[in-house]
């Protein structure tokens, strides 16, 4: 458990370094992010290289004990490389070029861009790839920041070609899977496959999938090329890149094959103010940020590199990229951190050290304001700094390693492919759809899960969020949430599993391509439960129905509203039916079927009894507590407006109440407002 | 009367298609519409053609019985065929090319897809159009979808020129009539004429106004192309377009003129979630479609080719492309097709089969589900299929032909001109106008027009829906809807004729070429009744006014708000007056001038009193209650969520209150919602 | 006080201008603008002049006694003239051109254009400019109208980059002024710098800064290019131009040092229903225009030419460019003239004389219906030149000239400028920035400036609107409104004054290149007032906060809600707090810090109480009514729908109340909706 700071020395004169160095040991920073997007300043002009104020920072750091993450600048290409290779630029949707005056002015595609990024990796990872400052390497900063993950170029049409030809035996593979025999989209060879763009009316949705899984993948070899070269420089060294919330333009779990260490940028504030399409909740938690968003990132994170994950940027107060940027409410900078450090964060870094006052981002608070002096986060990172001492102190006690290897760390999972989610997004209903749809909102498979995901936690579990692939022999309970393109080895594993197991609506409905599955949906998944989907619709915002029922445990559940729901075909009873007579909720063995997407209260409800059949102990949370279990220590995080005496929390086990009165490590058992206790058991 | 389908044996395998056959004639489909999206499976490469596929399909079917609808795949020209021809493409507003990758994506004023289209409709139509089995030919599909009609490539800039050169005598009179003294627009000669693309502000409204023209002279002449070259294959068999709903980009009429059967594609639940504006009808409506907008378009298209009409494309279920797509109430698919039988289609096409699993459409249902079981609408289509065999038998008896040519079918007609629509489109406030204004909403000349024919239905009346320079002589009650530019004929039938006569705001007020009527509107109706128009208001949306009056007749007319108000100088009475003293509703002999568009509650009530005083028998349908007489049939369909009982409905004839005991062919007299009753008179 | 009207012979038949010319003098019209958009007709091919026309035309205006206004058609280049430089239309922000087929289809970097103008201005100005019925000229026509101010073509890239190097001594100059060090966003030389035109993410906003003040020095320098032309040939004629209402998008106060006389274009129904964003005040204010809008730009209008300044065009009734299009109470167009003249307008020129039956504006009314004969707004203008008859004889008796340089005309100044507008404008909160953001709404500087103005008028004060560089040294009161960036003139002058200042938000935050102060804001006026800023935020619309304090006068304050937020560090003691904890309201001495934009009710309750300390006079007028003292004249003007009993306001001066029962020149002291009454004290 360490904290770090986003750091820009080249921002600043170098007669403050030492300063900065110092206060940031003395706050209890020990980690330095430095670099990401400072190629200009490595090498004004080509070839021209200017590496020794980046030593001097770095030195100037370790003198105070300092560790640092050094960032690859592939970002941010300078002009003067801008105007050597034109055609470097990426393309949007339309064919314009997205040029040279903010960053990553690149397409992923380019094969002289990515030439140039070898060329600087490996420059600065031989330059500094042995420094015994260095902790670890960022490769390149925020991939797909500003919709930069699909690019319409020219370098990007011939290498879709050749991922195609890779992708397909042959032209009439791909023309099968892909249904090309409609409105006679058919190819007769590979060159004449364009991108998706500019077509009349919607793209076929296979062409679309396809394109997005090459983006994908031309990230990752892009990401893979920058590896390669860092571990042969600087051997021993973790590589990471920072990763985004709210995120599904690529294939996060591809890219990090090559990783050692997720990293993510958490803004809660930002997130709920510019994604948040739920006015109420955006003025809840408006100080706040919803108390699931960074969470549910951090358990997505952890389940991409073997369970080694770190926040890379933190906000600290308020930002400049939402619509609009509220100050967090006193408190709330430490408790991230102490969220993060729940779900096992190696490292939780501030971003920024100290505000600019230039440039985008000069509404963007820091730790320091930007005459240079403390701004409120400063305190707040001297408390999170005595609090992890404490946290470090009693696993030293009880002889836990901070972390350890893996990605398991609870009884419950939730199943999330990035590739499922593309493949319903692409045809989101409401008006907003294909490649190019905002995330959010109604119909949404990232925002289901993440309702899901609420529902898990609004009940005091602890919860890991898990790929297509992934070990699920382990859980008491496991919800699949988005898997509409069910793999084999999900299909086995579930099929396996002796735990109860939540299927939610569209899983398993898809090929690979994309494509509806030939035996209707659920597909595969269809071997775990008797039934078949035969019809599916999508309701207006205005559709309002009061379904009252029952679950199979004998609980009453009311929905007043759904967004989707499906016509079930099955000799099983449902637990309830709707005023139409579609039946609602199926039930096999230890298998439940969803065939609707409720609004977040009736959600709840159902998840909280499914998960008692489940045998999991859940505690009645109310909206703004949040419990988190790491290693032997219990955390407790109050995100609302009230004050909870945790000990009289509905269904906290008794080991837990023990604790609270014999091993609270910090806070109290009466906890307030942004404020946390963490007890250990 | 009779079932049709639309089928794509290309999708499935050969050994499929004798089963799909069979079932198709099993459930009572006669007629199978193939072949308009097929270009790529008949002509894979550019001259190698394989037309043996679709023999056997069409044989297959033949031997069920079944005869065919072909389609000229011209809708969907195949990548070889973009690749020989890339500037076929058409332009967007933007400059920007539409590209292959989905359908439609060519220009009406590329040569050489002219000529393109020209070989394949020769080539098909002589090797298919002979064949026994055929009983109409289908050009294209639906000119037009997604915003196809205009196109800004070179193409089309040097055909509008060419264009504007035939439809002026001269330079100067083009400049006369567009009015181009304003802003220093004159030209000196044709060739500087540009599309009205990219204008810093909007462009002359004359100058969209031509273009708009143009365009529709270009699809026309498109349409002509193959036409000719069937008739010249296929001596007899009528040739069709399929049309679409609340679509006016192009003028129907002129295109129509080539045709000889006018066919739409209804899609009631994707009309209403797409294109309405008023939330609280999507809501009401949502699982029935609004009760008028298929017997709108019903009407509007049978007004095209001397009373020949189908609908080519019939919803069946959900489909894929609104922004939500709910299922619709159960018995609506065989409703849907009894609506239009009681306006006269002599087929009713479902679209489609069978459900494709993959591709832009993978989630538009059809009669059979994805895996090739029935879905709903096969049972539904099995019971219409009884319901005409009961409608024939009662014509038959009464000695009755199903289909008679002409238009005339009922004593109210309402006047929409395609053109008048575009003139006031053009300009329509509310923040949206312009060439590619969306349609629908407030201000809107196509939106009125519907609202005045659902007052009329809500009557209990039948209508016909009849163009500038219909024979008028067989009304008792004409609406002027959509004639802000008033032909000679029109005006000179309306001065002949003897019915009332009601005419509707903003008629009258353009000349030709869209600018103002030199006298003030309402220019040529000035002569029906001595009023001029001096000043007219858009009016925002929160405005409110209670306007309190009472028609001629002598009944109270309440407003509470409208969009469009106009001030009138005349000798006439008002009947009521705004509150700031401007008069309300004009009456002169026979003929009234509304000059305010109301909400459509005062709407019918007005509409009901001048309906009375023309001499109509008018019903009192609740809201959800439809009839419609045909021959000697009368069709009560019920859209609403109530229970109706026929024969206490106010108003209705004792005539059918007899028949409803004596000669209840469908149904009963007491009428369940999604259900309909049919009796002879 | 003279009565104009803008006139187009060349729409019209040569026979019908005496008639017109007789009718103008017959209403009271004494000057007429004329030739604008005349270019076409001047000179229909490549130097074919047709000059007779026009000479004919001001020849028959000056037979009825009407002097001319003549203005250089450059504002619509003819077709021919864009075909002989095609690289003369500006380019949009996507790089698409602007083409031929509206007006304003111009770059104002294109050295080909300018040329032209040059050339036609002097045959122009050689030709009229010393006919004897010239009483001004007018340079082009709305200089920016439809986002025209901002090109990115080619030859504004040039200009762009020659003007950086004019601006900045080096290049390492620039990317300090500009924080390029951010991002890698450093130049390496001139050539390098692109128009901040198809970023990833936002453009620097210094460079965008840069952008908008070389865009507003190319507008200064094509401006001045033709009124050095017109001076030289047309001695003694005075220069004028016409600006717009509620636009920014240039620095007018730079443009206009080269004008004798500051115009503008005043349209009070279609600014409120085009820009204003307050659904309420658009329904109260639909058929008046805002009460203070029209005056807002009087006042800052005035201040541009040392206090010459003319209305070009008034709304006469309904416009057809606003969305929706009411009709003004009857009443208003001579209102809005009145209002006018209380600032000390010279002209007030309706707009337009006839309206066109053809073309863009065909709905846009004026003096005569498009069919000649006269509209409501001519019997209005009629009265209105009786009553400045009578304001005129009043001014002669008590020997005050009707007009006097100079633009101190009140005790209370409100400082804006324009290029703090646009610093802040750039960044503005709420999702719409940037410098193509439309203006108006919640964190709009323009917007901000506007309430803190209405508050001001609402309690009966006559306003200046001053520039950075404005003598102050007349005041009580001033009003920081927007000033982000401050001069050091301004700096000074506050720092001199006895005058009460108050301080907005966001005032001194800002460098000279937009980037944040180094001392944290208020900067520079700092120096008034000890304290700093050291956070700010922008609030979400949703939320609420009721604070309820008092002003340093003891008078309670509440505010339910606010936009923008900042919180203080000082050893002030703030007038109040928020629930937080933040403070509110800071005074010292005669300085106050307002460090939140309140809802308009809280503005005018603290502006109330800072006023009366400042020794004004206020007078609490309702919502509706407006004062305005010129000269010795007082104008009450009611806007409001109630009936005002002028001698019961309360507040309202002993000398007042005593005049309007002795020299009450025009109307009542019972003051009826849409009236005024004038006396003179």
């Amino acid at each position: 458990m360490k904290i770090g700071v986003c750091y820009y020395p080249e921002h600043w004169p170098k007669s403050r370094w030492p300063h900065d160095a110092q206060k940031m040991r003395e706050i209890g920073i020990s980690i330095v992010r430095i670099g990401e997007f400072a190629w200009q300043q490595l090498e004004p002009r080509d070839g021209e290289l200017h590496f020794d104020w980046l030593h001097e920072a770095i030195e100037t750091l370790h003198q105070q004990g300092l560790k640092t993450v050094l960032g690859t600048p592939t970002a941010t290409p300078p002009k003067w490389l801008v105007d050597k290779h034109p055609d470097m630029l990426a393309l949007d949707q339309y064919g314009r070029p997205r040029k040279f005056g903010s960053r990553r002015h690149y397409c992923f595609s380019s094969i002289a861009y990515i030439e140039e990024c070898r060329r600087i990796t490996e420059l600065v990872a031989r330059e500094f790839g042995r420094h015994p400052s260095l902790i670890a390497w960022q490769t390149d900063n925020e991939y797909g920041c500003h919709n930069t993950s699909l690019s319409y170029s020219t370098n990007a049409q011939l290498a879709f070609r050749r991922w195609c030809k890779n992708h397909y035996d042959s032209i009439d593979t791909l023309n099968q899977a892909w249904g090309n025999a409609f409105w006679s989209m058919s190819y007769q060879n590979f060159d004449e496959i364009d991108l998706p763009e500019l077509t009349v009316t919607e793209a076929n949705p296979s062409h679309q999938l396809a394109f997005w899984r090459f983006s994908s993948h031309q990230i990752k070899q892009f990401n893979k090329a920058q590896t390669e070269i860092i571990r042969k420089h600087s051997p021993g060294i973790p590589v990471s890149h920072n990763f985004m919330g709210n995120f599904v333009e690529f294939d996060h779990r591809l890219v990090a094959e090559d990783l050692d260490i997720a990293t993510w940028d958490s803004y809660p504030l930002g997130f709920l103010d510019r994604d948040a399409q739920d006015a109420q909740a955006q003025q809840i938690w408006m100080r706040t940020g919803h108390p699931d968003t960074a969470a549910f990132h951090h358990d997505l994170y952890r389940g991409l590199c073997n369970g080694r994950w770190w926040v890379m940027e933190q906000q600290p107060g308020p930002v400049n990229w939402a619509p609009h940027n509220p100050s967090p409410l006193a408190g709330m900078a430490r408790l991230w951190g102490l969220e993060a450090f729940a779900h096992g964060a190696e490292t939780v870094s501030y971003f920024r050290w100290r505000q600019a006052p230039f440039a985008q981002e000069m509404m963007h608070t820091g730790l320091l304001l930007s005459n240079g002096d403390e701004d409120w986060a400063a305190k707040e990172v001297r408390q999170l700094h005595e609090d992890i001492q404490k946290l470090s102190a009693v696993l030293e006690r009880d002889k836990l390693p901070e972390q350890t290897a893996g990605t398991v760390t609870a009884e419950t999972a939730i199943v999330f492919d990035y590739s499922s989610d593309c493949a319903i997004r692409i045809q989101k209903p409401g008006g907003d759809s294909g490649l190019h749809a905002s995330v959010g909102g109604r119909f949404d498979p990232l925002e289901w899960t993440q309702q899901a995901y609420s529902a898990l936690r609004q009940l005091g579990l602890s919860i890991d969020i898990v790929g297509q692939d992934s070990d699920l022999s382990n859980y008491k309970l496991i919800v699949v949430a988005c898997a509409s393109i069910v793999t084999d080895t999900l299909a086995s594993n579930l099929k396996r599993t002796e735990a109860t197991v939540l299927i939610l609506p569209r899983s398993g409905s898809r090929t690979k391509n994309g494509t509806l599955v030939d035996n209707l949906p659920p597909g595969p998944l269809g071997e775990l439960i008797p039934l078949t989907i035969i019809r599916s619709e999508s309701m207006p915002p205005a559709w309002q129905e009061t379904l009252t029922t029952q679950d199979h445990a004998g609980n009453k559940l009311s929905c007043t509203s759904c967004d989707w729901r499906e016509q079930v075909q099955t000799s099983l009873t449902p637990a309830g039916s709707f005023s139409d007579g579609w039946g609602f909720l199926y039930k096999h063995h230890k298998i439940y079927y969803l065939n609707a997407w409720l609004e977040s209260e009736s959600l709840l409800a159902l998840v909280s009894s499914i998960s008692l059949s489940a045998g999991l102990e859940t505690v009645q949370c109310n909206a703004g507590l949040r419990l988190r279990r790491w290693k032997n220590l219990v955390f407790a995080i109050n995100y609302g407006p009230e004050v909870v005496q945790l000990t009289e929390l509905s269904g906290l086990p008794e080991t837990d109440k023990k604790a609270l009165k014999s091993d609270l490590i910090i806070g109290k058992s009466t906890l307030f407002p942004s404020d946390a206790a963490i007890w250990a058991v």
